[in-house]
């Protein structure tokens, strides 16, 4: 089945590259993206079109990092520390989805709010409940949200939310032979060092290996957590190695944060092909520090974007690339280095999340299209003719769930 | 004529201090606060009562600084530094307000746009266009925005939007003889030192004198603009000197930014009664700084919050709030000194505004209401019953013009 997309066409098929058709064509056929068109190729003229006009299709979002069941305290809590914040909110309210008719409430929403924003691509974090995941993975593949999720396990250091390791180990098991969906799949997320045991990482990583699991986690997010990590682990000289240890370090593994990973840290990354997700709000808000994106990009470890709620204030993908820009311009005021533009962290939180899943760069051939169509028609009205770049730049400032008026997921419209 | 207003009612009464109110009543007469009650007093008790019932009764916002003919250019053009920023976009965007039916247009949306998400206060600079400037403080009044407005004073470094000197002050005239409106002023605005010749800024001190009118400006923003100041004023030993040099430095004058305002410069404030007007996100976005906010507090300068369009890409004051708070966490990390909580940030977005313009911090009696309605009907669903305290912090992160139910200004309902 052929589908054609018209409109203004603009995307990143490289980081740092942007590329703008203005009433271009794009060609779907079962999904898959055919081809991008300045004219419709004839074999195809006797296709009905979708004519977006002069609407914006531009690529849909990646979230590879946050929290579903942190989603309740959106907004709240951030006047403290890391550690402290763990303690006083997150646990009790992540304990909260031990209730499966709560879950299925919330989760609903989150994920319907997740495609109204265009993110189409997670990579998330459940709390511990198995249940409670499979809702998750329900209500995600129901809206439309493709990715992974995962079971958070945590048998030490974890308050109210605290498992055995047996039981910890005995529900992901289950949980993983539940897990029967078309577009979301699951992810093994070891909480983080301080809230897994050695025995419990140890059967993690096994895991890892036998069935061929990918693997989530937190990483040097600040320096009270790291002091705490090089305390559980003596024998590890940097934070990183506690997951190499049990077989988590390893291709396609994500690290939310890396704050405070210095050169031998990143250097590690770049040669295992482990991920850096940076969560920009969320740095910030729980005082965290600013992540050095520019140089991780330039010594070669893959990076991507998260909204880490509820640590991230902003679910809306467009509003956590603003706030990486920004982020980047207090690190270039600290450094030097230059800041983020607005293609490349465009770029960051589209293209890399899709490339993490096997999709393409932009609007490349071969891959199933997840896109959003943009309406400017909220926008002021501006004082001359934009061009495609500029009102791109618009876009990504301005947008949010009212001015995206389609999205597309895996080939699919979702909005 | 008696209004009574019914609801969860929270407000800051004094910087750092939040007092809540569940199931309150807010009294006014004649559009003035007559009192805040836990229960309506007996004397009130044959009024109808506006019942919001669940919602939030909070202080609506003031915006201290931004430019009306950048709205055009919202979200577009941040890659560049300060000065290169204003001759490529700026300058060139303000001069389209020439043409008065494009400024009827945008300014009403403008209008519109500002109550729409909850502010209702004011300071604002224009073009340099008289006929357009007196077309937005119609447009402000008509939408229920008070507050002052200025026609843009720059005969000097000011490109394609630069006037004569005579012309400047004839039109400044002109302006000043047909400002009519109620809740609208004029206010003098040299729009920075490097733009505004000896002459024009004495003849603007002279002004200011005579007819006892407020002055608005821009202070020490970026490193490169200071050095330029002292180029061009070699007598004055630092650049708030230049506007004292004039009679533009007096107790109210507005100075937006002050990123580097060292010690001296601070102290010179405290003691006119200088106002410095924090614009988190320009300041962020254009790569000027972070202002030392915490500092200037203490140190007795009087601070209220900019938006700063269009070098700030948010023109929501709960948005500008929230960012605040980020660059007060920056700081914070950087220096260790205690960043902005939210009471204290929301303070600044809205009671410090208020009492700029003579009104009341928080809901004092004796002050006509300024006040928004929040639904939280569309935040998340949480895990438990909320204190009021933390259903604030969540409205301050989370608000936007659709979860603002209704606008109160002036005593009046707007929105």
């Amino acid at each position: 089945m052929v589908t054609i997309l018209r409109g203004n066409i603009i995307h990143t098929p490289a980081f740092g590259k942007l590329e703008t058709l203005a009433g271009g064509y794009l060609v779907l056929e079962d999904g898959v993206i055919a081809g991008v068109y300045p004219r419709l190729p004839e074999g195809y003229a006797a296709c009905p079109v979708e004519d977006w006009g002069e609407k914006l299709i531009l690529p849909s979002f990646a979230d590879l990092h946050l929290h579903a069941p942190q989603y309740p305290m959106l907004g709240m809590g951030m006047d403290l520390p890391l550690l402290d914040w763990l303690n006083a909110y997150t646990f009790k309210t992540e304990e909260r989805f031990a209730d499966t008719d709560y879950a299925r409430r919330v989760y609903r929403r989150l994920a319907e709010e997740l495609v109204a924003g265009g993110t189409t691509r997670v990579a998330m974090f459940s709390s511990r409940h198995t249940d409670a995941t499979l809702i998750l993975m329900e209500e995600l593949e129901r809206a439309g949200v493709t990715g992974y999720v995962g079971k958070v396990n945590m048998d030490r250091n974890s308050g109210v939310a605290q498992e055995t390791t047996e039981e910890s180990i005995a529900e992901t098991l289950r949980w993983l032979e539940s897990c029967h969906f078309d577009h979301i799949k699951p992810m093994l997320t070891p909480r983080f060092t301080p809230s897994c045991t050695d025995e419990l990482m140890a059967q993690l990583g096994r895991l890892a290996a036998e069935r061929d699991l990918p693997v989530q986690s937190h990483l040097s997010e600040n320096t009270g957590e790291i002091a705490w990590v090089k305390e559980l682990h003596p024998d590890c000289g940097q934070y990183w190695e506690t997951y190499r240890k049990y077989g988590l370090w390893k291709p396609g593994t994500l690290m939310a944060h890396c704050v405070y990973s210095d050169e031998r840290e990143r250097a590690a990354m770049a040669e295992a092909g482990v991920w850096a997700v940076h969560c920009a709000a969320s740095n910030v808000n729980i005082c965290s520090g600013t992540a050095p994106v520019r140089r991780m990009l330039e010594e070669g470890v893959p990076v991507a974007l998260g909204s880490d709620i509820a640590g991230g204030d902003q679910l809306a993908m467009s509003q956590v690339v603003v706030t990486s820009i920004r982020a980047s311009k207090v690190k270039a005021m600290e450094t030097g280095e230059p800041f983020l533009t607005v293609p490349e962290a465009f770029y960051l939180g589209t293209a890399a999340g899709s490339r993490y899943f096997g999709g393409g760069e932009g609007f490349a051939p071969g891959h199933a299209l997840h896109a959003i169509v943009v309406d400017e028609g909220v926008f002021p009205e501006s004082t001359r003719e934009l061009t495609l770049a500029e009102r791109f730049e618009r876009a990504v400032y301005l947008m949010d769930e009212y001015s995206i008026a389609a999205v597309y997921s895996e080939g699919r419209r979702v909005k």
